[in-house]
């Protein structure tokens, strides 16, 4: 079973180190990967956002554990989930919100059975002390009804769909990542054909297909890896180009 | 047997790549954790720190493979270590100083076997040249005994305990993490019942078990999952809110 | 077979780890090194010269998946190459060019064939929908001319090569690493004997061979770990202490 991790823990500090070697320990045999760990800290909808548009290229079954969890040591659930081709560990903050755009949750369970954790449990480290070793437990076979009682629902805020208004859509940005994209809630099927992009008031032109569609330095608006839409610039970045910021309106108007 | 990597040398270049591929080059079946690659540029002080505080977590004979090593060929020597559960491999810098603090170390080897090491040696990538082919050595069974002699004594540098006066005790920042937490030297057990905290004449308040105790914003004093107690800012950063620095006295009075 | 990743993706992101997630999904025994994530961003030249220096530590046959790609989606051909020792993936950028200086390129081919790749194939994400579905059935063991048709050349730039005149050797900055130091394009067997360096009027002194010889905060030339002779500051970093940039002349005076 393919272990896959998510986490805003960085790579500077063993935090990520010491998940792993808690699952190790335990499971010599484990195969785990590192999704990302450069979630900015404590960016619940940041980590929804990557683990959502990820789902599709992990193999059945992939566990996916997820930290990012600023109300760790609160009275906050952990909860584990199971959908209809992954399963899920994280903390009831949200993260799983956008899970369902990719596959239905059939399942889900608040991990309460102490016998499973680390003793003692660090109130501010439950990814080393809980949910570690509970993968561990579930790479090994555990069920999953040894985790803890089903629980109706959980913490979830929604995928912000973009608003349209006399063939005008709506769209915003909802991350940006290492090259300087900024990430939207747009997706191809969104939007009327030859329509024109708009961040800022600044006109980006039609949908493109690849960077080199644009010259060096401008500024372009691509369907990204995501599947969501993304303005860049070639060969540079747009979120200082453009001084863009998570939320900022993205304009999709009409040829 | 399971080998934790412990370096300052970050994963922008390849120097990690090349000590992992020295290593299964010669045992392409050993298990690799990367316990944390983002100590500080030459912080032994650090990375000694995180050494220890790690060392609970991992399988009996994990070998422990550090190199923060600013004395990179020079004559320092290079070390292997048997301590009760655990073996290490690391520049005699002070690197192991606190292992201590933890399990006692019972053998000590100068690793001198130039029949182990790549050749030629590069003076100042010891890390590829000696400590991956003996850390794969070890994996593969090799003995003791063959790295070189036993040496009587290391490099040490004294953990810097807190020091008490009538009821107030004086501590200090040892390390900061990526979230901006200083973690210092002191743990629960050291402190009156109740006890505030002061950092730079400012009253942190008394010991809490989770972030979600401060308001967001507000600075506050937990113990962390080192073990040891953390000086933290809900939702922030106490190292930039507080100007913290290493070796900042951290002061706990009784109530 | 090793699986050697080298990309500019960081870590930050899930771009790394969608790209596992394709191979491990497809060859869960697959062994993968991350050889460096780090590049700059659309770097060829850095990751070219990473690739180059790191080729003899990797076993016989390994894998070298390179991504590395400001021309994603365009018309730039991915290529297959087989080398003496290794094999490589990369895109058709150059990002090869200097294998040849440490082993020869026996076959090259043009990866083409649509069945191996995962469908669709995203415009801006190639090493996740070609690369690694490619490296995944190189490694399940698909034969190199089912990959796409051999091709006679490929994208090359030259490896600067120092300029000698009268006793005098003029190199430059190829690179910086983590720590500051600046690699330059010199060979020891590049140098007249005693022959003292000078990097931007600034006198360096001779050839040292490791950081203890200079005190503290002092800039010194030695011989890196790559082959390639480095300037450095001890316990420092001459990148910013000298102000240094990529192609800043060198100059080796004889003594």
């Amino acid at each position: 079973m393919l272990i896959a991790l998510l986490t805003d823990f960085g790579l500077s500090d063993p935090f990520v180190g010491l998940m792993k070697a808690v699952i190790l320990t335990r499971r010599p045999d484990a195969t785990i990967v590192d999704l990302a760990h450069g979630i900015a800290p404590q960016d619940v909808r940041q980590a929804a956002f990557a683990l959502m548009h990820s789902l599709d290229y992990f193999a059945e079954k992939t566990l996916f554990v997820c930290v990012v969890d600023p109300g760790v040591g609160s009275d906050r659930r952990i909860l584990w989930a199971r959908g209809t081709r992954h399963q899920f560990i994280a903390p009831d903050n949200g993260l799983l919100s956008w899970v369902e755009e990719r596959e239905k949750i059939h399942e889900l369970r608040s991990v309460t059975n102490r016998k499973l954790f680390r003793d003692p449990v660090s109130p501010v480290f439950h990814g080393r002390d809980i949910v570690a070793p509970v993968a561990a437990a579930l790479a090994g076979g555990a069920q999953p009804d040894t985790l803890g009682p089903r629980v109706p629902g959980m913490v979830r805020f929604p995928f912000p769909v973009p608003r349209k208004s006399r063939g005008t859509v709506k769209g915003e940005v909802l991350v940006f990542d290492r090259f300087g994209n900024a990430i939207t809630n747009l997706r191809p099927g969104d939007l009327p054909r030859g329509a024109r992009f708009k961040h800022k008031g600044k006109d980006l032109g039609r949908l493109r297909t690849h960077y080199a569609e644009a010259r060096p330095g401008r500024a372009l608006a691509l369907t990204g890896s995501s599947g969501y839409i993304e303005l860049s610039v070639r060969d540079g970045s747009f979120a200082s180009q453009a001084e863009a910021s998570v939320g900022d309106p993205v304009v999709v108007e009409p040829a």
